[in-house]
């Protein structure tokens, strides 16, 4: 149901696959693919997650991320690192600029904790839609820890404080990952509105084979 | 080796239990127990990591913490979730007052990549000794993520960029934690000299059974 004041988008341009609003997806990306992550109606977060598609016991690790980019806002040239502090991905492209690695995909129990007012009612979710997107490949949902949170807009004040704005995203930015292994991916259209300044819209996305 | 400049800490005091320079160690921790952890000499980091001890599928989520806590500075009142999105434990005592959840616990890697001057030579490390301290219980390195940095003093400017400088604990100083169901514990006493101004240093701790 589009709610009232909802952008509506335009239809993906050719070669652009949509996630509709609050949904997932999953696939798998060869060394040296690429994927586009494209925000359709601005102000939109897409959560990425990724596998080791040899071994799953290998996944991303937004800690050792964090700590050789020696950053905590990921762009150009950030790469993403495994919890084996294997490079998995880099970041090839970004023209939006503002992204989040330290927080974990909104879940059920996000929404019971931090959205009271809820009641506890079933809602959609990234770590769902992550987990059903990555079933496929046999993955435990244990597994999905803090995601690479692409157009997601936090900042920390001075006391620690965290502070989730709403995108700077606009319509058409876009963010593109190399995959640097063979790798297993999990992607949304994030399902929490806070994070999306109120709307939930939806996400396209491009892979192209290096071959 | 003492690096000359290291202070020479006093005894532990009765009760207390004393981590090595750039050692550490894992244990049990029943539902109820507490945990206090130690600065014997100022300016020395601890690591901590735990699993549940019924399903050690179930570990320390920094990123649920960092979500549920809205901050990235945990603290006395801070709950230490579990990527099940659980309490593990509460932190109960805090005379320090700055702690890390945002970074991972050092390992080889970290100074292959972040001290190239080692050339590669083998270091001590936390994430080594946590792997060992946990191997007890069957648990699989992979699984050790972020960690609970007691007295680690990180920062980020408004670039995002991180700062770790030393310590602001001084001789004395105490967190404490207590468990809010079974658990599996690991503890160290931080190997990376950068982290701790200079010279890695003992850690002491205590367990209290709630019986």
């Amino acid at each position: 149901m589009t709610e009232p004041g909802t952008p509506t988008p335009a239809p993906p341009r050719p070669g652009l696959t949509r996630l509709e609003p609050q949904t997932g997806t999953g696939f798998r990306m060869a060394r040296g693919d690429t994927l586009t992550v494209v925000d359709p109606c601005g102000e939109q977060v897409s959560d990425f997650f990724c596998f080791a598609a040899d071994d799953p016991e290998e996944w991303f690790s937004s800690g050792r991320t964090i700590d050789y980019a020696n950053s905590i806002y990921p762009t150009t040239g950030t790469i993403l690192y495994s919890n084996r502090s294997r490079p998995m991905a880099t970041i090839v492209d970004d023209t939006c600029g503002r992204h989040d690695i330290l927080l974990t995909p909104c879940s059920q129990q996000t929404f019971d904790l931090l959205y009271p007012q809820l009641e506890g009612a079933a809602h959609p979710s990234c770590f769902e839609n992550l987990s059903r997107g990555l079933a496929q490949f046999g993955i435990q949902p244990d597994r999905i820890s803090t995601t690479f949170n692409i157009f997601m807009n936090v900042w920390t004040d001075r006391t620690g404080e965290l502070h989730i704005d709403p995108p700077t995203s606009r319509t058409g930015d876009r963010l593109t990952v190399r995959a640097e292994m063979d790798l297993l991916v999990g992607l949304t259209a994030c399902s929490a509105e806070k994070s999306n300044n109120g709307t939930c819209k939806p996400i396209d996305y491009e892979l192209h084979g290096s071959a």
